[in-house]
């Protein structure tokens, strides 16, 4: 049992196995007794999925940036203050599959806009509690975006996915960009096979935890 | 014509007769022949449509006011931006029934939330591009919320009519301490026979368009 909860996030572009990764984690410290909370955004919460609905609908192209900017951030603040936040209070482990550097990454970054508000803003939606662990699942875009329409069944793919190539770039670039300015990421080579990555990740665990 | 657009908005608590005001100014403007826009917030836009649909939900009530802030100011950046910047370049009389000063009043002061982080997103969202003239409808918020309940179908309200009275006396006081801080603000008592306050208007709207 931790005293206090301890608050882990995945990042990473599309189709770099975050969610085959949570599960594989969140197995892992479960059967190691730890009392765990996984959660995903965008949505997650009732009001939050209302809000994942306009975001992801092809039908809401003409949505401008300050608009979709402001969408994430009310999904991300309905998610931490109804369902992180209290958890963590209860000394939980809470995995998060996306969370404010997805926004950094995508919005902030990718799409070259203002990147100090798309921060102040988050760091006022969350109290300023930054995760004590971001998990940067990092592999080659062209991968990424193969595995993911792999996985779609809608071939062409939803909004954010049908984006231009030089996109996933920047944005691969910026989550690095965001690994190598703070500690609280650790770098994971996620090309490999699942059982590689998650032994990776679970040596991470183990030494932050301590 | 004017050279460039001239951005009216209509403030006042609910049922102060924003709604029948702005239909008389808008008749009234297109007999003089000003091209105008007529558009509303929260709402206005496809998107804005659906935002309001989460915030009016009665559903809703575990919303945080994060949350409420943050969504109140994407249906606004998608409205502002979508409708209102474009139709002021094209030389137009906008007249928005609400904008910014609501959240300022609403959740601003009558919450008691962030007063400064609402105006900070605000100012963000519109490019700061305030309003050239700002009608604060004023009367007895009793009056107000006797009028609103009469109009509307379901006796019992939405989910911003049913607050505490209170809460509405506090909303009326913080639109009065914004109207007397800013120049942009005209008073208009909003007690009398719909006739006479349309009169009141017109005079005000004769002064700031000369």
């Amino acid at each position: 049992m931790l005293a206090k909860g301890f608050f882990i996030t995945f990042e990473g572009i599309e189709g770099s196995g975050k969610t085959t990764q949570i599960e594989l984690l969140a197995n892992y410290l479960e059967t190691a007794g730890y009392p765990i909370l996984v959660t995903r955004e965008p949505g997650g919460t009732m009001i939050g999925n209302k809000i994942r609905q306009i975001l992801l609908d092809p039908q809401n192209e003409a949505m401008d940036y300050h608009t979709e900017i402001l969408l994430y951030a009310a999904d991300r603040a309905q998610h931490f203050q109804e369902k992180i936040k209290p958890a963590l209070k209860e000394g939980k482990i809470v995995i998060s599959d996306r969370f404010v550097d997805s926004n950094l990454a995508y919005q902030g970054v990718g799409r070259g806009l203002d990147y100090d508000f798309v921060y102040k803003i988050n760091d006022w939606v969350i109290d300023s509690c930054w995760p004590d662990l971001t998990l940067l699942l990092d592999l080659d875009f062209r991968t990424g975006l193969k595995r993911a329409r792999a996985l779609s069944a809608d071939l062409t793919g939803d909004r954010v996915e049908r984006e231009a190539d030089a996109f996933h770039q920047k944005v691969r670039n910026a989550y690095l960009d965001l690994a190598a300015k703070d500690d609280r990421f650790e770098l994971v080579e996620a090309a490999g096979d699942k059982t590689e990555v998650h032994q990776k990740i679970k040596n991470i665990i183990s030494r932050r935890l301590a």
